[in-house]
């Protein structure tokens, strides 16, 4: 274990190649410096819908809009998002509101229809789609890059070294919960994996209490907890009326719910790494 | 998933058959009421040691005092803790300094060598021998209860059940770190458990970040995270030297670094659960 | 991976430093020298019943019987066995069969009750009770051990190094099925842990196949796979009715499909490891 | 548990809706029919090499050569194959030898490229790469998908399900082992999986013992138990000095004992499923 760090093969992700904390700038927002809060809904549904969400969010101090238009479903049988329409509103949010957009990416022939998307998302189940990854990591883009959910620290690690390999430096790594025996969550938040991936790694560190619980009423305990353990933001899934989420509303919390656990994010934050 | 609650067949641990919270007392500590917080040394090594560190400890906001008489190792050939003597010290650092005392035991025949420890801890590996919990159930002690390395909340709670049905009702559970497929930290700290098992049970749930990161280093993000998550206390191993711990040194803190952690996770229980 | 072997800290269990394997006579069957099969019911019901089953696996080819009379159960409120009146019929069977019998002890205070038990099985939930892991060792009966739901190779092999520490050397292994995410079974039938136990240790392997799966359904197949991958014996449950056992009638296969396992097991065995 | 088959939302690849096998023709083999052999290197290296080997495992009863020209690697500083060259050798040998051929694709914009390429072999990283699963559902070829190493079956048959919902019935499922917290193994060859799928799927189901154990002491007792439990069929990589294998060759077995292995697993399957 102690030559785990100088025994791993990833170079350009290496904090010890590269000690200073990288700091990825989208729009005004400087991720990797203080706690970005990135909300919305799991997947676009209305320009209507989304323009008032995100104007509540962002008030609570969130400051980059999420929001699903590609879907990828264990299911072909379960709503899959609503494409290109998706992206569009997003777009459009994005024009009305200031606010940074991140969406995800399934396919590397979409490329050009992100191409107003600040940050393309790679998702959990495509963390080692190198061919995917390798797309990405020729674009500009900032990439919100999320942990397979079975892929080791190094795994993941290795991942993000196929995007940095291309010549894009600008990589996200997100924890998001861990497949495990246990059940009454969808997935096991490793909150180790917020400072073992800083002692790692240069590349700022996020967190998603809403797919790494499955259950709204522990987004709260598990954002504020992975803010004590380090992370550099949060990316939560917001909705106006969670039960009628067209997509996991399950995990969703309410805009009221969200500017409390912002609030008290933040406060964390800064007692905890800011004094 | 609905459904996990009124499914699962644990009665007495049951909140929904016991919704107010239960406070344990211990001494003169209300555990389940606050943030209650237990340190000391893995292995007990020496009256001098344990007195002094208890001192230390217990000015940074410590109010019970662990140290590990006997120690299950996973190896026949590792160091088993000294014992017997290893108690007397332990009573005696207690009468010195007023702190109540937390150790392990392996078998129920030392219960009465165990008379003046104020509580009995049933580690990881021992969380389904269910002799020994019926055993310490038919005391009147309070029993730490840690979560086994594989275990579900469900067989979690019906570890405590097999203590409560004894007729003992003082069960405090501890989330020490579940086994995964990451292999940089010891164990996977299972963050959601705190929240979730104060779903499902009444009993007072603390954490033991030493374990559950197996690295000193990631000690203190696990407390703050563990914190900020509900827990209603730490179990932190602290050594004067921990290079030269005789047992797991590699995750013990040392005095200086847990009133920085005590000091911090008091103030996020604060603004987290307390305003 | 290379030096996994060599660095691994057991000793008397080591294939390095006892190349040849281990046979453990018990009655007048060799166990590791061929094919062993062991049967019976999960629980000890009645004698009327228990003799007339053990008359069937017996003409099956069946040279031990297993019948649990203390079973450890997950919830205390599920049926937990007949106790000392198991052991007592498990015995008279015995007699009137020829039959070794095994059974599981839990408790080492139970010790003297077992004298006429031919090998005392220690359950996965108690692989790391080291008291009773001593306790056993410290006796001169055989020991089938099974392995921990989530105990690598290294801490199986630990655990038996209790045992033979004590100076009993006659450990047999069993492989039972560790715990995934996977539901659909109860437990992951680990079939690599046969062949891989066997290059590190000269202790025979055998698997149950009935825990490994949970499912009758899928007894047989697991059977066949664990003799083709080399397993020294088989511990299967068999009931004459199943559906109506007190204890894991959803994993018990009949007499019947005993019969037709034991016969094709013994085939496979030939066929593939003593041409 | 009891309803899990009714309950999960795959319908063309559910046997509930399909009760008859699945037999899937390539070339003049019947995939789903009898113990189908697959053989050949990891990664293909020289077109001499190939055909050598491919004359060999012919001999020795393999029907379709398996090859990799792409090279899903975890880190993008190892071998990532020869590409469109090895694609090309691959069809070489196939027309030498007459045997069909499977080989990794791992982006669908290759799709033409392997026009000539038999069976399209979908890796376990990519398993639940839905763009990739529905671009090969839209060919007429035969798809071998392996399981995510973190995948249950349901997440296995859903992703089959992905190719069958556009069109393309050929599906092969391939078992090739899960992540656990065992690390002697390269993965752990869940054995339970292939009868499990034979009760949930008519899609036949082979096992891949290479990847799923990582060590080729382990190939033959893993090849064989597959067969015990009920394979169609088996991938096995082969080559001729696997200590010069330019990928995997610490898994890889000769074409000694690949002739060894095939003979004793077709003896497995008559004696087992075909009296």
């Amino acid at each position: 274990m102690e030559n785990y760090i100088t025994n791993i093969p990833f170079k350009l992700a290496s904090r010890e190649n590269h000690p200073e904390n990288t700091i990825i700038r989208v729009g005004d927002v400087n991720i990797g410096e203080g706690l970005t809060l990135i909300a919305g809904p799991c997947a676009v549904e209305s320009e209507t819908a989304l323009f008032e969400l995100a104007q509540k969010v962002k008030a609570s101090g969130a400051s980059i809009l999420r929001g699903g238009a590609f879907k990828p479903r264990t299911s072909p049988y379960d709503f899959q998002g609503i494409g290109k329409e998706g992206i569009e509103i997003l777009v459009k949010v994005k024009e009305l509101t200031g606010m940074p957009v991140v969406s995800e990416i399934v396919d590397a022939t979409d490329i050009e229809l992100f191409r107003d998307i600040d940050i393309l998302q790679i998702g959990s189940r495509n963390m080692q789609n190198f061919s995917l990854l390798k797309a990405v990591g020729r674009t500009d883009k900032a990439v919100l890059l999320k942990r397979g959910y079975a892929s080791t620290y190094e795994d993941f690690l290795l991942a993000a070294e196929y995007i940095l390999a291309e010549g894009n430096s600008k990589v996200i790594l997100c924890e998001r919960g861990i497949r495990s025996f246990e059940n009454y969550t969808r997935n096991t938040l490793d909150i180790n994996a917020i400072p073992a991936l800083h002692e790692l790694t240069h590349l700022p560190v996020i967190a998603d209490p809403s797919h790494s619980t499955g259950r709204s009423s522990l987004v709260r305990p598990a954002s504020l907890a992975a803010v004590a353990a380090g992370a550099d933001g949060l990316i939560i899934e917001v909705h106006q009326e969670p039960q009628n989420a067209l997509s996991d509303g399950a995990q969703a919390v309410t805009p009221e719910q969200f500017d409390e656990i912002a609030s008290t994010a933040k406060n964390i934050r800064e007692i905890a790494y800011e004094k």
